[in-house]
C-alpha cells in the first residue's frame, strides 16, 4: 500500500446524552480514511487529548497497512502501558487501521478477517423495573420481538433501595444494600422463572456489587434458575475466588467489563474460571487485540460476549458485531440500541431484525460519522455521580 | 519529636468485674503520654509483670516516634516471639505509642491513618437465651435499636446442656455436647429465620467446639438460612479445614479470636479460606501489627471483624474503633458495650448510637484512664473454670 | 480538620530536561496546601488534562484529610480504573493529601506513618560505559563515594551495539541484539568482578530486552557472580516464567517498575517469586497503594525498591524515601542524584552523604516548589524515540 | 496413684551466668517431687509469675499421673496459647510430671515412652574462631575428642564483623552485614573442607540472619561441602521459602529453635520441607508435646535434633537425652556441656564419653537439684543486647 498516515483528528460527539469519542485517521490518498471508537466516556476530553498530542505526532507518515506493528509502537511508545485513557486512545487509531484496511481491500472487515461463522449475531436485552411485575412485562416485550436472551434486574444495578439506617454524617453518593439486593434479586427469578417458564435464556448483571463471599453465595443461589450467564459478578482485582465458584456451582460466569490488563484475564481463561469474556473492546486497546483474546479464549473453551452498552459509539458497536460474525466461539452480544439522533451521526449502523444483529456488507467497519451532525451534540463534562457507589455505612465500594 | 519515653506503668482494674491491663507510656515532656490495651483477663500479674521488668529497662529513654523500630526491637528482644503474654504487653506499649503520635500530632488516630472511610462503625451483637422464644425476644431489642446484625446462640457456647450420660469418674468441668449443640443451632436458625424473617443479619459463633468434620457439616447445614458469618469454627491448629468448607459451601466464615502468630492466618488469607479475620488485636501485638493483618486482609478481598468481647479494655475497643473507622476492608465490629462503672474509669468511650458507633475526634486514640477511680476496681486472679471445658465422655477440650 | 480542598493546580517543568508533573492542592487554610509527584514524563499534557478536568472537579470542596476514602473515590469515579495516565494523576494528589496531612500534624511524613526503621536510606547507582574499563572506572568512582551498591551496565539498555545484519527496509527504531547483549553482560561481570573483587553490591536491569526463554538462561549464568538482584527482567505479561527461573537459580529478582495494575504483582508477590519490588509509585497511584504494597511485601519476605530514575520528581524522590525511613521490609532505593536546577526548582531535596540519603525533617514531604522558577523550564512533548526499541530482524520489542 | 499435686515452686538460678528456670512439683507424698525446666533465660520472672500464679492454683489437688489430661488442661485455661512465656511453663510442670512418672515406676523416663533404640547419643559442638586457623584448630579439638559432628563460624552469628559504612545516628546494637557473612562462609568451609578433608560432618547455624533469597543462595552455595545439615536459615515466619531451597539444592535442612506455635511446623513436616526439627522443648510446652513431634517427623522422614544450647537447663538437657535415646527418628543431639558449677547445682547431670553422650539409669529424668548450691547463683534480669540485632543501615533484623 502506498499511503501514509496525513492526520489523526478526534471528534466528541454525545447524539444520544452519553459522551462519545471517535478517531479519524486520515490517510495521503484523499478518499481513504478510517474511523474508530475510542469512548471512554467518563474522561473524554484527556483521551482526545493523548491521541492529538502524542499519537499523532508518532503516526504521521507512516503506513497504515502495518496494523500490528504499529500497534505495539503505540503500546510500547509512553513505557507504562495498559489503562483506560491509553487503551481508548490507542483503539481510536487501531480500528480505524483496520477500517482503512477493509476499504484498501474492498472488503467488510470480517470478510478481512476470515469471513462469517454466521449470518448475523443473537444479543441480549437488558430488562429492568420498580416492581416484580414490571420487570416480568419488560421481559416479555422483548421475548415478543424474538429475544431470547434478558438481562433482568429489579431496580438499577445494585438492585432497588429501600430504606435503610445510614450513620450520622455518610457522605453524599449512591447507596445500595448488599444483602438486600441479593434477597430481592433471588426472588426476581423466582418470579419470573415461575411466571414465564423456562423457554428462553435469562442473564443478570451483578456490576460486581458484592463482596466476593457474597457473590460466591449468589451465583450458588441462582443455579437453580438455570442462567444463560451471571454478569461481572467479582471486581477485577479478586477473580481468583472463581475458583471457589468454580468449586460451588456450575452457573455460567462472564466477566471482564471492566478489564484493560492482559493480567486481569489470563489466568481466568487458561484456568478455565470464566465462560464468557465481556471486554470493553476499546478499553483493551482495539480490533488488534481482541482478536488475539478471542482466539486465546476459544483455545480454552471461553465464548465471547464483547461489552455493549450505551457508552460505546456506534463504530465500537460495528467492531463487535464484525469480531462476532467472525470469531468461531463468539457466544452472545450485548445489545442496547441506537437512538434516532445516534443513526444520524453515524450512517451505517449495524441493524437489530427479528432478534439478531446484521452487518451491512459496505467495506472495512461499514459506518461512517457525520461530522456536521455530530457537531450539534457536543460532549458533557461528567464526573459520573452514578460511580460514587457506597454501601449503608458510607463506604465508597466497587461500582 | 524531642520527647523520650521516661516511664512505663501497668494499671490493672476491673470495673465490669473483668480484669483490664492498662499501660500508660509517660514521655519526658509533662502532659504527653499514652495509654494502650494490654488485657489478657486471665494472666494479668504476667503480663504486668513483662511489661514493668523487661519492656520497661528496654524502652526507657528512647523516641516514642519510633512505634515501627521499637515494635520489632520489643518483638525480638527476647528472641522467642509471639504468644499471648508477649502479644498483650506489646501491644500496650504499641498502643500507648500510637496515641502518643496521636497527641503529638494533635490528631485522632484514624487521621493520623489516613483518614475515615466510613463516618461511624456498624456492630452485631450477642443475643442468647434458655429458649428459642427468649433468642427471639432478645434478637428483636437489638433490632428495635436499629442493630442490623446479630449473633444467636441457645444457652451458652457449645449450646444448651440437657442431661447426658457420663462415665463414672468424670473430672470437674464444664460439659457440653457437640452432636446436641449441632442439632440445637439448627433448630434455633430455622425458628429465628420463620418468626423474624430475613430482612437483618445473622450471625453464630461456635467457639471451636466441634471436630473438624462437625464443623464442615454444621457450615453446610446453616447455609440457607444466609449468616453473615459463622464464627471460630476451626481451632487455630486446624485451619486447613477450611479447604474442605470452601469446596462444600458457601457459608462466610470469620476466624481469628484466638490468633496470636502470623502461621496462623497467613496462609487463611492467601489462600482466602476465610471471609473475615477477627483477631484480638491486643493479643497479636497491638496497632502495628493490626494494621498490616488489615492492609494485607485487603489484597485478597478479606474483611476485619477485631474481636471486641467484654475482655477487651475501652482503651482495646477505641484502637478497634479507629482501625474500623479507617480501613477500607473493614465489615462488622463485634460490641459487647460499657458499664457505667467502666466508662467513668476510661473517659471518652466510643459511643453506640443508632447502630453504629462512633469514636470521639480528641488526639490520639481519645480515651484516658480516671487511675483512681480504676483502683477502687481491684482485679482477682482467675484460673478461669470456664475453659475447662469437656465433652460427655470427659475429654478436655478445646473451649 | 476544618480544613477543605479549595483548589488543584497541575505544574509542569523540565528543570533536568525530564518533564516532571506536580499536582499542588490548595487548601480553604491559607498555608496549607500539598505537592504531589504525577509525572508521567512522556504524557504530560495528558496527565494534567486529567488532573485539572476531572480530579478536580470531583474533589473541590471535600476534607483533605480523609485520603483514604478520597482514593477509593479517584480510583472508582471513571469506573474503568488503573493504567499510567489515571495512576499518575491520581497519585499526584494523594501525595499532596499525604503532604497536607503531615503539615497539619507537624510531622514529616515517615513519623506519621509509625517512625523510622533506620536513619538514612542506602542507595544502589548505575555505572556504564562503552568499554569494559569504563566501566570498572565509574563503578570504582561511586565506591569511592562510599556507594555499597553499583547497577553495572556495558552501553545502553539492551547493550553496546555492534553492527548486525538487517533486513531491507527495516524499519527506525532503536535497534539491539538480545544475544549479543546477553554475551557481554556476562563478560562484563566476569571482568568487574575479576578487576575489583566480590567486597561490594552489583546489580543489573535487564530493562525487559529478552525473551522469556532467553531471561532464564542470563539469571541462571550471573548466579556465580552473586548480584544483589536482576532488575526488570520479564515484562509484566510474562510474571509467570519467573517461577522456572526459581525453580533453576537463586539469582535475587528485583521486578515491576512498569507495574501499574494489582495483578501484575499481586501473584508474584504471595506466591514469592521475586524478592524486591520496585514500582514506580506514581504510576500506581500515590502513597496509599504504595504504603499497602509494601506491607502486602513484608508478609512474604519481599523487600522494596522503589523506581527511582531521573524522570520521578524531587517529589516523587521524597515520597520514596520517606517510604524507605519507613518500611521494615526496605531493601534499596534506585538514586539518580539532582542537578542544580532541579534543586533550585523543588526546595527541600533529600540529600545524599557518605552512601545514604537523608530526608529533611520539615512536615509533610519536606520539600517545596519555586513556580517561578519552575516556569522557567517548560516542558517539551516527547514521543520518547529510546521506547521505539527493535530488535535485529526489525521486530519492534519490548523497550 | 493415690498422690496429688501439694506445690509447684519455681526455682531461679544461674549457676553458669545464663538464667535458669526450674519448677519443682511437690506431691501429697513426701518423697515423691518432679522437676521440670521452663527456661527462657531472657524472662525468667515472667515465667515464674505464671507458673506460681496461675498454673499452681489450677492444678494443686490434681492427680500428677494425668499428664496428658493436665497438658491439655494447662494449655486451654488461658483460652490464648502458645508463645515462649506459656510454652515455657507449662513445660516446667510437663516435665516435672513425667519425672514424677518415672519415679513411681521406678524407671528412667527413656524407658517409659517405650525403651531405648540406642546406647547413647551422638552429638554436634560449635567450633568458631576469629580466624579461619583458629576455626580449624578448635574443629581439630573436638575431632580429637572422637566428636564426629562440628558447626563451625567464622567469628559470631552473623559472622565476623569489619568495618563497614554506618548512616550516621545508626542506632545502638550489635552490626552485622549479611553480604559479608554469607562470603565468608563459603570461605570458611571451602578452608576447613580443604584442610581436614570430608572425613566428618559439619553442621552451620545461619541463625536467620538472611533476607529469605540470600538464604537460597546460601544452602546452594554451601551445598558442593557436604553438610550434616544447615540450621536455621529461616524465620518461622518465612518457612514457605523452603520450597524454593527444595527446588534447587539438596542441602540438609534443620529449622526451629525459634518455633513455639504448632503452625510453624507442621506444614514443614508434612511437606517434607526440612529434615531435621530442633525445637527448644521446653518452649513448645515440655515433654509431651516433644514427643508427639517426634512421632509426627517419624511418619515423614524427619528426623529430630532438639535445641541444646547454654540457655537449656541440665534439666532439659536429660529431658532431650531421654527423648533421643528413646525416638528411632532420632537424628542427631546440640550438645554445649556443663561448666562445673551447673554441675554441682544439678546433680545427675547426662554425661560425654568420647563422642557419646549417656543418660544415667535413675528413675525418672534421673537429674536432681541442690536448692541450697542453686541459691548461690541468683539469676540478673537481662534485656539481651545480643538480640538487639541491626544491619549495616540500621535496620532492625531478625536475630
Amino acid at each position: 500500500m502506498a499511503a501514509s498516515i496525513r492526520d489523526i483528528r478526534v471528534i466528541l460527539t454525545a447524539p444520544a446524552g452519553i459522551n462519545l469519542i471517535v478517531v479519524k485517521v486520515e490517510t495521503s490518498e484523499p478518499e481513504l480514511y478510517g474511523l474508530g471508537c475510542a469512548t471512554y466516556c467518563y474522561r473524554e476530553e484527556t483521551v482526545k487529548n493523548l491521541v492529538e498530542n502524542y499519537l499523532k505526532p508518532l503516526l504521521v507518515g507512516r503506513d497504515p497497512a502495518d496494523v500490528e506493528d504499529l500497534w505495539h509502537l503505540m503500546n510500547h511508545n509512553a513505557y507504562w502501558r495498559n489503562g483506560p485513557i491509553t487503551g481508548n486512545a490507542i483503539s481510536g487509531v487501531d480500528m480505524a487501521l483496520w477500517d482503512i484496511k477493509g476499504k484498501a481491500a474492498n472488503m467488510p472487515l470480517y470478510e478481512l478477517l476470515g469471513g462469517k461463522s454466521r449470518p448475523a449475531v443473537a444479543v441480549y436485552r437488558h430488562a429492568d423495573g420498580k416492581t416484580l411485575e414490571d420487570v416480568a412485562e419488560n421481559v416479555q416485550k422483548f421475548l415478543d420481538q424474538n429475544i431470547r436472551h434478558v438481562r433482568i434486574q429489579w431496580g438499577g444495578y445494585g438492585g432497588k433501595v429501600d430504606s435503610f439506617n445510614k450513620p450520622a454524617g455518610a457522605p453524599d453518593g449512591v447507596y445500595y444494600n448488599p444483602e438486600q439486593y441479593t434477597r430481592d434479586t433471588l426472588k426476581l427469578f423466582g418470579y419470573i422463572r415461575e411466571k414465564l417458564g423456562y423457554g428462553f435464556e435469562l442473564l443478570h448483571d451483578v456490576h460486581e456489587r458484592l463482596a466476593p463471599i457474597e457473590a460466591v453465595k449468589l451465583a450458588k443461589e441462582l443455579e437453580p434458575f438455570r442462567l444463560f450467564f451471571l454478569e461481572d459478578l467479582l471486581s477485577p482485582e479478586q477473580g481468583e475466588w472463581f475458583r471457589m465458584i468454580r468449586a460451588q456451582c456450575a452457573t455460567p460466569i462472564a466477566n471482564g467489563e471492566l478489564y484493560n490488563n492482559p493480567k486481569e484475564w489470563d489466568y481466568l481463561i487458561s484456568n478455565r474460571l470464566i465462560d464468557f469474556i465481556r471486554v470493553h473492546i476499546s478499553q483493551i486497546g482495539g480490533i488488534t487485540p481482541a482478536r488475539k483474546l478471542a482466539i486465546l479464549c476459544e483455545a480454552f473453551g471461553v465464548r465471547t460476549a464483547w461489552h455493549g452498552p450505551g457508552d460505546v459509539s456506534p463504530i465500537g458497536h460495528a467492531a463487535n458485531i464484525h469480531l462476532d460474525l467472525h470469531h468461531h466461539n463468539f457466544g452472545i452480544q450485548e445489545w442496547s440500541g441506537f437512538k434516532p439522533e445516534a443513526m444520524e451521526v453515524f450512517p451505517g449502523c449495524p441493524e437489530l431484525k427479528d432478534g439478531f444483529v446484521y452487518a451491512n456488507s459496505n467495506p472495512g467497519l461499514g459506518i461512517d460519522i457525520d461530522e456536521k451532525t455530530a457537531a450539534k451534540f457536543p460532549c458533557k463534562t461528567d464526573i459520573t455521580r452514578w460511580t460514587q457507589t457506597r454501601i449503608s455505612d458510607g463506604t465508597a465500594w466497587t461500582p
